[in-house]
């Protein structure tokens, strides 16, 4: 039997700010390779990521995914003890990563292992862990996705062990996402004195104009299964810095968190045609940078999400909600290789100074991986 | 009788970048007081500044005012002819302040001398020469002003000599000038996720409301004098690199340039209460800090404008527009003291590379400013 809280201590003490792999991967390979399980590095551009897989490849699979990276820790004099001693004091493990998400990962691993081990399935289990979740993601999981295209390798269902429950176990399993995509927009004016507007073109106050024009009227009401889109200004910025100056050009940033009323491309065309429109009425010209992190994406209820429910029914007596609020997670890219659904802790002290994760909710956790996998192969 | 090309080229030769005096007052009082003028160097803070007076304290007086600080060349290479050297070449006088304003400087103190010289009149006349209206302006024709108060010194009326025209000599005459002001707004949210918007306050959604709000709608359509009053935005700035973060402050400037529908007092209240309007609806809140450049103001058209016109137009043969167009000048200090009007040189070449002026322009100047003389104390 592994303890989930006592693994999570142990790759606590790993140093894995992105992208440093910090020991975290090969511990996990050692266990793995130990209980059976057949294990790949996966590196790709410096980037650490870790494949394995017991059972037969194209057998029956179910898979889980995570990431053992963490963000910086700040400065460690902050923290009421250091972020990566792993300390387990009055019950709680302390440090960077024992929420988001080591502790997911231990749970996945030892309720793998335990399951394996005392009960070995008529199918396979995949687990995929990144060393790059929290930095740019491009060789991360995406790398794992297709190494294992290519490999023949395959899972029929997975379940990313990030934090989804906003306060109490049990609460929140999160069924799909919503969209993330960043627009840079610059402005380009005509510079001129501010007491001779006519013979400039403001390229603040077209910007103000199509930005007011974005932000005025929401972008929908919400779906079936999807809060409403939001559109958030991040930053303008012009760094003028002569009051009786009508500077040339100014920038602004949007970001667009959208639900499944949209596509990445609906709304970039949208947001050129509005731009145009005040082009058109301005003589203020825009350039326009779009960058899609990811498009909405749904697991519909069905089998799949009924099963993990009802065993987080069974080991919490909550009811939990299926959900698609949040940020983005690497369910983003996995979602494109099989139905996917996020179940992990709950979320508090994620990315903050001081973060901790009560011991026995790891291995509460674990338990709850564990019956999923029995139920699944039953 | 003195030419007033030759003292234009003698005062360019003067270095007098803001707020170096250069020997320029130095020569100009040495000239006046040779002409009998009683001269004053009025200095403050450091600021260069000439008082000079012709006949009796207390007397009929007519006025000139003028600067001669230039602001700075830029890189001399780029010039045809050396910024500071006032060269005539083909009938033209090159350098820095060879139209703003050195030229208008060396017109009305040729007009004045021979004026005094040849054909002494029944009252006085005040010179009024700065070295700092290109600069910040805090201690140059306000200082003049200040110390003319305490002193019991004055002027029934008066011209600055700044560029008038903007194409050619005897276009236009300025009777007023819009008021400006500068607003610096900062908004103050709440800093958060772009993910989770409902647990942040955007600052620039509230700021982008607040400016559309302003620059929607024209703020005049003019009055009788005036072009419509102008807002602009000069700047805005939030310097928020990361594009998933709700930022917590960002700052705009706007100018504004306002007819005599407005004081600035008004126009303050105004914004303020727009603010608060936007503030109550977002609770995004709003620091606004006001400076207040000058008023608007206007010499009514009458004897005084009537006499000038009279002049310019038997001069030039053209008939003087009478405007309230362009930037502020110091005629805005001016005019709390005495009735004023800007007349001066085609405004060709101001601030630029290759700052010249026709040597003939600055005499047909100086004729100008003798006849108004002439008449007023005819
Ligand atoms: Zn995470
Ligand atoms: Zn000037």
């Amino acid at each position: 039997m592994i303890d989930p809280a006592q693994l999570t201590a142990d790759l606590i003490r790993c140093r894995t700010v992105t992208p440093d792999e910090g020991g975290a991967l090969q511990l996990l390979a050692d266990l793995l390779t130990a209980a059976g399980f057949e294990c790949h590095r996966i590196d790709r551009n410096g980037t650490p990521n870790l494949f394995a897989r017991w059972g037969a490849r194209g057998a029956r699979t179910f898979g889980f995914n995570g990431h053992t990276d963490v963000v910086p820790p700040g400065d460690p004099a902050s923290w009421t003890h250091p972020p990566f001693s792993g300390a387990e004091i009055d019950g709680w493990i302390w440090g960077r990563g024992a929420t988001d998400m080591k502790s997911g990962v231990a749970a996945f691993v030892a309720a793998a292992v335990d399951f394996v081990t005392q009960t070995p399935p008529d199918g396979a289990i995949v687990l995929t862990i990144t060393g790059d979740e929290e930095g740019p993601g491009k060789d991360g999981t995406r790398a794992l996705l297709d190494w294992m295209d290519q490999h023949s390798e395959r899972m029929d269902v997975c379940i990313v062990g990030e934090p989804s429950n906003p306060d109490r176990m049990g609460e929140m399993i999160k069924i799909g996402r919503r969209g993330s995509m960043t627009l840079e927009i610059e402005a380009q004016g005509k510079q001129g004195h501010a007491a001779y507007p006519h013979r400039a073109r403001n390229p603040l106050h077209a910007l103000t104009r199509l930005l007011y024009d974005l932000t005025a009227v929401p972008l929908d009401k919400g779906t079936e299964h999807f809060d409403p889109s939001g559109l958030q200004i991040t930053t303008i910025d012009c760094g003028n810095p002569a009051s009786n100056v009508i500077p040339e050009k100014a920038r602004a940033t949007i970001n667009i968190r959208f639900n499944d009323a949209h596509t990445s491309d609906m709304l970039d065309r949208m947001i050129r045609d509005r731009a145009e429109a005040v082009a058109t009425a301005t003589g203020v010209t825009f350039q326009i940078r779009t960058d899609v992190s990811g498009e909405s994406f749904l697991t519909r209820p069905g089998p799949f999400v009924e099963l993990v429910a009802g065993v987080v029914r069974a080991e919490t007596g909550l009811d939990p909600v299926l959900s698609t609020s949040g940020g983005t997670s690497d369910a983003r890219f996995v979602k494109d290789h099989c139905p996917v659904l996020e179940f992990g802790l709950v979320g508090h002290f994620m990315h903050q100074v001081d973060e901790r994760v009560p011991a026995d909710q790891v291995r509460q956790l674990a338990r709850i991986y564990r019956r999923i996998l029995e139920q699944y192969f039953a």
